[in-house]
């Protein structure tokens, strides 16, 4: 299985801290040590680094625990491998084009059987369940909507569907993102938090790191961080409902559903 | 205008040496300061990295001059806008899956008056000529081989078509590979060499950088490099001809049409 990491913020914001205390399950804390990814929303911009090394020590994550990366939504993700073999390809999180938007996701769980439908317009590159489900859902809203992307509503009522499809081929926590929206999925496991004013100090499970967010925000900063496992020991996490879907945008919660 | 990188390889090799002498262009020997990019093909996998800093300053592209990331073939891009604003999504190379494989592509020129197709499944994200062009060429391959990609050979061919018709529009050089062949079409400037046994010293034209490539090769390497200008001072380069599409493959041409 693997762990994910999610964050929605309505201003954009560095995921330093929290990815410290994730990347050091990646090897480290804990044994999800097949490769990592983090993709980070700037703008309609999304800028994305992977590896096949653990994240606790990757050069690449080293550069991203340590080099601020303002982004509205972020996207991560450390794996350990089921189906697919260690490899930079087998990754998430995976990165499409739909509606002219970049869509990141990236799954932890494990899906038997799925099937890639014949000549697909999103095909898998690399040979994880995980991939192949993230075409699957692209092909799905695409072939509902192949001009543009309906309301909000209606792509939750959808996804929520297929998302409930999906779920019955195994488990299906995933983080959805198309840099404005940020989609939750709990199968078995996912935890969030809303972090805004009155700030406090927060401090890391993983690592003996603590931040005092009241000293570098400002009082209408929001940010929501979603996580498989909470990140830090003192901070009050909510743990999502096996089959709830959770909307995010700009560090909040917008929309819930049951995927049913 | 841009500089564009391209690197082709027999054997996995990295590109701290054309890199660091390409990004010095970047705002420190030459103008191009509104950004930069590099993909890295690795297997099946193509890992990128992005910034709309100088590329010479940018600590992103300081990882990528130092971090040795072996790859078989590269593309790279630094930017001196035309169209576009100066942001993430505006930076090259861009990249799409076609064929269940990545294509990453770059382009230095302006093409003028480019729309996409109606209702493309090929959308651009950003607002830059060189990414409408992108997805324009993925539009007409995916449109005439929906579900495979054809032979070498009648790929060749759509592409120089595809290049001619693009080029009317204005100057279009670019690199274009999905990571096992790398497509470099000359409009106006771009040049290339071969470094194979038996291998000497090169020295950087934009850095006082010198590799003894005799010292750390095997007899059996061949790696391709293609710029928009040469990169040192002390190696045969050839220019292409405006007009020309050069395919290479492991190091190595294996295809040179004219696009009329």
């Amino acid at each position: 299985m693997c762990q994910l990491l999610g964050m929605s913020c309505n201003v954009p914001t560095d995921a330093c801290f929290s990815f410290s205390g994730f990347s050091a399950r990646g090897g480290g804390t804990d044994v999800h040590a097949d490769g990592w990814g983090i993709a980070f929303f700037e703008g309609r911009g999304c800028r994305l680094f992977h590896d096949a090394e653990p994240a606790r020590t990757s050069v690449v994550a080293e550069l991203v625990r340590r080099h601020p990366i303002r982004s509205s939504a972020v996207v991560a993700h450390i794996r350990k491998a089921t189906q697919g073999r260690v490899a930079l390809e087998n990754c998430h999180p995976f990165r499409r084009e739909l509606w002219g938007r970049y869509w990141a996701f990236a799954h932890n769980g494990n899906l038997e059987g799925l099937q890639p439908p014949r000549s697909p317009l999103f095909r898998p590159v690399g040979d994880t369940d995980s991939e192949a489900a993230f075409c699957a859902i692209l092909e799905a809203l695409h072939q509902r909507h192949p001009a543009e992307a309906p309301p909000l509503g209606e792509l939750v009522a959808l996804l929520s569907g297929l998302t409930a499809e999906l779920r019955r081929r195994g488990p299906f926590n995933y983080i959805l993102s198309d840099g404005e929206h940020l989609f939750a999925h709990c199968a078995t496991r996912l935890s969030y938090l809303v972090r805004q004013a009155p700030f406090g100090p927060a401090q890391l499970l993983d690592e003996d790191v603590s931040v005092d967010f009241q000293a570098c925000t400002t009082p209408s900063d929001r940010v929501a961080v979603i996580a498989t496992q909470p990140l830090t020991r003192n901070e009050a996490w909510t743990e999502l409902e096996p089959g709830q879907l959770v909307v995010f945008r700009a560090g909040e919660v917008v929309a819930t559903t049951g995927c049913t």
